[in-house]
This record gives structure tokens, C-alpha cells and sequence, in this order.
């Protein structure tokens, strides 16, 4: 019998790796968790028919297939192992037309979040979508994941920022889904059901992406240090309540900032205190600065504001150093739950309990601004230990008892499979099942992710 | 053997209505179509369990249900024909929660737009879909649709204003789909695959909608009359191209504005013209609405600015009148495709050329911020002649070669099936199709609507 492994050699030929280092490397993601076993093979698509290709011989030798981008994810959705081909569309990276007048663009899904909108810029436009990975994380992963970011309560997430995607079937087959006009409700909308599918629906090749005008005027940074995470949470609450729409609303809890201050090698923040740092952007953004800064010291902030572009930037890199800050403690599983934002400084509350009852630290940070927590669990070792686990149950549960969600960003993968159900409840759990199996009926597509009965 | 209709009245008592006139008008919608034969039974449901009880006994004697709002629909979705149950969930009108913190608000689907935004006005808040039949339409109808409507390119669909839907299921089970969090990516998003689902795939009983506040500051209208429609259509693309974002922008071309002047006894307009009405609103209005004036003016617009909000609302009266007038005129087939933004100049051209070519008028609205054109088809009787249904054909391939849609925010219906097809390719027609039944397996819910093999 030829293998899987033969028949992709003899028609992809040099697209074909199966070096060491790169099947290694294609086991792990962000995550911390790697896949186990080793996959056969990456293949290192270059075009829409090498995907194709791919497919087709998956399928025809009933072999798993795991798309992979730039390995940036943090559930463990892009992670291969035993017997599973890779494949990769990280050299897939043109930029095939940029519509200034129908503020569209049409890319492959290689290309970096960070590289595309530098050359956007050149057209006086951007794409929202701003995860904190968007120097290294791609557009096609960012459609896999549903991906969100600093900049979504006013911007918007991936899924209000793509109008169409070209799918490859588990058998090969290239569908064009959507449309380029800003309306269109013809059948139903596959292409929202795509965005977030992590790899289980089929490969995205080709994604026409709705585009903004560059932001004019300043941008404005209100920094405000509290008490505590509770009074800082009350007071990003305040800001939402208050009508005002910030750009950006991240707030760190003491850990989160002592541990960054500590590897920026800044003075140790007071103990106990956590910060927000917000941002406003457009014609009013300094109006707004002056009336965030007014309400952050009526909830016992204290606060500074600039009208600096550049120093700005460096009061926001204290948060966008929080997953090295994180790494550098230990191995790191970054939770991802999303509350109305109401219910923030109740999560808060949920957050101090888990860690009085296991003992353990848990450096949260969040968008405030859309009620997406990221709890850091930190241990040593690969493998993440059963209280660790326990605590994030407890976690898990905290948020959906809230109104709440397992993942606001990041996605299921293998890490939330087994909470799934909790949330979706079983009959919604296996409608789903069904209809990835209409997309796959063989499950070639990244089997075990997502959906998992045994998980 | 007992019947539907018994079965439906031992269970449901008085909410089983059967009265003639009733299942008349559950025959038609606003699209002047009327489905052959008649219901069996128009079911009043006033409670997630009425509705669960009739698809119970729905699916047990294999009957087929259409779900039925306000019937303002202009697809032909809601028609219920021979054999059929009309299940209206038009008494299900409460609004059971409004949470400003939270910018959400949960409400049944009966209740009307109008309604809807009349009550969160007091709470400082409104969602946004404003289809031009917003005082007659219901939300669940909006969801139903995927509505769109007038202020679209600025505040969005209804795609991007749905949070979650409780959908029940034809076989009675109720899911919970979607969530309250501004963020979620937990498994595939089904709620945005209902939306738009034209009653294939459940009943939608309930619905968590996305708010925004209120916007504060002025209106700002701008009229401007261009010696044709190309020009307007034109000069409506340099205000997208400029950068400025106006709430509302609609076009009427000189077959439209005759018709709209003549049922509100103005003067006639000058012959030939074309009209834009454009509003902005928010902080920036009035600035905003110069720079607009100005860029018409240099497309040989000839302006009115008006900075009093009834003054506007009387002008833009002319646009709402636009479904009247043409139904005066007669039989109205009213079309709704959308091309992007850059392409309406060239759509218009096509229209143009249909008109001379099948020795039609087709009066032509479009709301020319998003791209979105209603082409009017006026015939006598009831029935839509062969020469209106070629020209149509033209007119819907016209607008997928320009990289457009069949329809931007009317849905396909019984209308558009045979269309469906041409823009959606046959494999992912056939895709859709599975998906549905996954909801569905009987094919029970609104059989023959959107997905018709012989249509």
C-alpha cells in the first residue's frame, strides 16, 4: 500500500517536510500543551491548489489534517500529533487586492495581522481585529479562532471584520462563502460559521476583509492606579456606564503588575494595587481622556494622562509584556473567560476565591472594556497539575453561572473540550457535532479538537 | 386517525385559530405574493411552550409549520400554503429584561422595532436595525431576515446587533444559543447562522440583543438634486471615498421621486433628476454635513442643509414614501440587490440598459452608503408576468458578475430560489441544504422557501 506520506512526496515533492525540528515544532502552540506523538508530515502550501492537493490525499487515505498558521494559539486547536499531516498556509501570504474606495481587501490566509496592516496604512486604511499577538499571529488564524483583542469594544472583533472566506472542503473542494458587498443575506451565513471553526469545517484560503479608515486626530492615554482589582473593575464599570466608548481598557490585578514591573526591571508597583490603562482615539479623544480620568479619581484612581502617540505606547507595554512576564514565572495555562461586563468585579470575587481554596496566585488581566478576563494558572513542568485543572473548573463554572463563557478569544482547541457541554448543553453540543460532519463527514478535519466525547 | 388540527386544538384550545379571513392573510406578505392553497390552522402561540407544543405535534404528524411575525416580509418566507401550520408569534411581545450597564437587552420576537426602541429610549439606549418598515416589523422578523435598513453603513445589521437566540427546534427541544458576554467564541456561532435563516432552521422565541446608547448631539440632513442618476450614484460614492460616514444616505432615481411627488401632491420634480437625502448625526453633525454639501455641490449637486431634526424627518419623508407610492402605481415586485459600494455607478447602468431592453420602467431606490439597490418591477394583477421575471433574471446576474448579491437584506424566500443557486455554486447550495436538515430532518420548517430543488 502507498503511504499518505508517499503520495503527498510525489505530487507536492518539495512542499513536503518532514524534518525533525519542523514536526516538532508543529506539536505545541502558545498553549504550553503539545500534541502526542508526532504528525508525518508538514506541508508547506504555497497556493489554493496545493491545499487542494492535500485534501484530496487525506481524504482518499482517510488521514487527520491539521491547519496550522503561525502556531500562535492558546488552546492547543493548530497542535499535531501521531499520524496527522500539517498543514501549514503560513507561506501563503499575498495580499491579492486592497479596495480603498470599497474599503475591502482580499489576502491569503498567511499573512501576518502586524504585516497587513502596515501595508494598509500605505492606503490610509487598517483592519481592526488587534489581538495581543498581532506581530506574530496570522489572519488566518485570527479567522479560526474568532480572534478578539484590545481594540474590540469599540472596533469590533474578526467576526464583524470579514465578508467573505474561500473554504477547501475536507475532500478538496473550493467554495467561495459570502460576498463583497457590506449587506448580503443570501442562504445561510456559512462564513460566520466558519469564523471561529478552528480548522474543523476546512481550510481557509482566500478571506475578503471589511477594512476602516485610519483613526484621524490624537490618541489620548489615561492611566489610574487602585486600591485593589475590585475598585479598579467598579471603575472600568463606571466608564462603560458612563456612555464613554474608550478605545482600549485594560486592566491589570497586582500579580499581573507585579511580575511585569519585575521583568521590565521598573520599581516594585504598592502592594495590592492594580492599574487600568485606557486609550481614546478620534476627533474627541482628549475630551473623552478628561472625562475617563474624572470618573476613574471619583473610584479612589489615581490617574495620569497623556496626549503623547509615543509615550503612550510605553505606559502600554507594561500589559502587552504580560504573557513574557507570565512565562518567565513557570509554564503558563492563560484562561480566557468572557462576563457581561457588569458582572467584572463579581468575576474578580470568583477569581480571590479559587485561589484562597487551592492555594495558588492566579494574575488576571483583562479587556476590561468587553468583560474578557484572562486568568494566568502558573506551575512547573509541562503538564498542567490536577488542582490547576480543578481551579479552572471551578473558574469555567464561576463564568457561565455569571452569564458568562468558557472563551472570549482564544477558542476551545483540546484545553476546553472537556467544558463544552457545560456551556452549549448536550443537544446543542451534538447539533453542532452534526453539522461539522456535514462540512466532514470522514472527520479528517482536526479530530479530538473542539468536539470531543471522550474529553 | 386524528388530525393536525384536532391534535392542535385539544392541546391548544382558543390560540388554534381557524377563522377564513385569518388564514387568508397568512397566505401573503408584503412582496404581493400569495401562496397557492391555505393553511391549516394560524396557532396565536403566547408562550415558549405554545410554540414547543405545536412543533411537538407538527413533527409527530409530519405537518409543515410556518412561523409567522408582522408579514411585512417581501420575500415571500412567512406565505403558508395548503396543508400548512402558521405558527405566529406575534403575541409574544415582552421585553423581559433591559440592562443598560450591559448595553443588552432580552426580548420575545413579536414585538414590533418601534415598539422595542420607544421603551429603551427611556433607559437612554436603542437597537439600531431600522429597516424602512420599522413601525410594522418585528424583531424576530428582523432575525429572521438578517434586516438591514437605512443607517446600516454606520451602525451596522442585524447581524452585528444579536447576541444569542433561544431557538426552538421542530421537534420541540429549546436551545440557548449564543451569550450575554460582548465577547464568545465557544463553539460554532449558530446564532448568527439563524439569523438569516428564514424560519429553515427553528423558531427563534427569545433573543438577547446588542444596544447602543443613544446619540447625542444633532441630526444634520442634506438634500441634493443631480441632473441624473448616474451623477448621484457617483457623487454618493465620493462620500464614502471622502471618508465621512453618514447615518443614513439614500438615492432615488427620477422614476422613483416622480412617483413619490405625485402620491404627496409636491410639485413635480424636474425631469430626469435624481435625489440624495443624507443624515448625519452625533457630535460632528453639522461639520460633517458641510463637508457632504460640499463634495455634492462639486458633483453638480444642487443642495438643501437642514439642521433641524423635523425638518429632516419631513424630508426624508419622501424616501419612506417610496412603498406606497409604488404600490399605487400597481403590482409591485420589489428587488434588493447589493453590489459593493464602488460598482453602484455600473449597476445603475445595467438597470439602465435592462429598461430599454424589456421596455420597462424600474423605479430604483438604494441606500447608497452600503451599496444596497431596490429595484422596482410594477406589472397589473396578481400575477408577476414572464418578461418582469426575465428582466429580473438580468438584473440578479448583473449583480453577482459586479461582485454583488441577489439580496442585501430582503431574504430569498419563494422569490429568489431559483437564483439561489447561480450566486452560491451547487456544491455549497447543496451544503446549506444538509445543514438545514441537521435542524431539521423531516423538513418540516417553511418546507420549499429558500431551498428548492425544482424552484
Amino acid at each position: 500500500m502507498v503511504t499518505p506520506l508517499a503520495l503527498l512526496q510525489e505530487s507536492l515533492g518539495a512542499l513536503v517536510d518532514t524534518r525533525e525540528a519542523s514536526l516538532e515544532e508543529a506539536r505545541a502552540d502558545r498553549s504550553g500543551h503539545s500534541a502526542p506523538g508526532r504528525p508525518l508530515a508538514v506541508v508547506h502550501a504555497e497556493r489554493v491548489e496545493h491545499v487542494q492537493e492535500t485534501l484530496r490525499i487525506a481524504t482518499a487515505t482517510r488521514t487527520p489534517v491539521v491547519v496550522r498558521g503561525a502556531g500562535t494559539g492558546l488552546a492547543g486547536a493548530a497542535n499535531a500529533g501521531t499520524g496527522e499531516i500539517v498543514l501549514s498556509t503560513r507561506r501563503m501570504t499575498a495580499i491579492r487586492e486592497v479596495r480603498p474606495d470599497d474599503l475591502l481587501a482580499v489576502v491569503e490566509p498567511g499573512i501576518l495581522n502586524a504585516e497587513l496592516n502596515a501595508a494598509l496604512a500605505a492606503h490610509g486604511l487598517w483592519w481592526p481585529p488587534d489581538p495581543a499577538s498581532r506581530d506574530i499571529s496570522t489572519v488566518g488564524g485570527n479567522i479560526a479562532t474568532g480572534a478578539g483583542g484590545l481594540l474590540c469594544a469599540k472596533y469590533g472583533v474578526v467576526r464583524e471584520a470579514v465578508l467573505g472566506v474561500d473554504l477547501v472542503l475536507a475532500d478538496g473542494r473550493l467554495l467561495h462563502l459570502g460576498h463583497r458587498s457590506v449587506k448580503g443575506v443570501t442562504g445561510l451565513d456559512l462564513t460566520s460559521l466558519v469564523i471561529g471553526s478552528e480548522g474543523t469545517l476546512g481550510v481557509v484560503v482566500g478571506a475578503t476583509l471589511k477594512l476602516r479608515r485610519l483613526v484621524p486626530g490624537e490618541t489620548c492615554t489615561v492611566t489610574a492606579t487602585f486600591p485593589g482589582v475590585r475598585s479598579a473593575a467598579a471603575a472600568s464599570a463606571a466608564v462603560t456606564a458612563a456612555g464613554v466608548q474608550p478605545a482600549i481598557m485594560e486592566l491589570m490585578d497586582a500579580a499581573s503588575l507585579t511580575a511585569v514591573h519585575a521583568l521590565l526591571a521598573l520599581p516594585a508597583p504598592t502592594p495590592g494595587a492594580a492599574q487600568l490603562t485606557i486609550q481614546t482615539d478620534g476627533p474627541a479623544a482628549g475630551v473623552e481622556a478628561e472625562t475617563i480620568a474624572g470618573i476613574l479619581r471619583a473610584h479612589d484612581g489615581v490617574t495620569i494622562v497623556s496626549r503623547d502617540r509615543d509615550e503612550g505606547e510605553r505606559l502600554l507595554a507594561v500589559r502587552r509584556s504580560m504573557h513574557a512576564a507570565m512565562a518567565a514565572l513557570g509554564t503558563t495555562l492563560i484562561e480566557d473567560v468572557s462576563v457581561p461586563r457588569s458582572a467584572m468585579p463579581a468575576m474578580f470575587d470568583e477569581i480571590a476565591r479559587i485561589e484562597r481554596e487551592y492555594g495558588l496566585t492566579i494574575p488576571t488581566v483583562a479587556h476590561a472594556g468587553d468583560g474578557n478576563l484572562h486568568p494566568n494558572f502558573i506551575f512547573d513542568g509541562p503538564e498542567t497539575p490536577p488542582n490547576v485543572w480543578a481551579a479552572a473548573d471551578e473558574l469555567f463554572r464561576a463564568a457561565i453561572a455569571l452569564g458568562g463563557t468558557l472563551t472570549g478569544e482564544h477558542g476551545i482547541g483540546v484545553l476546553k473540550r472537556r467544558w463544552l457541554a457545560a456551556e452549549l448543553g448536550d443537544d446543542q453540543w451534538e447539533l453542532q457535532r452534526r453539522i461539522a460532519a456535514v462540512f466532514d463527514p470522514l472527520g479528517i478535519l482536526n479530530p479530538g479538537k473542539v468536539f470531543d466525547p471522550d474529553a
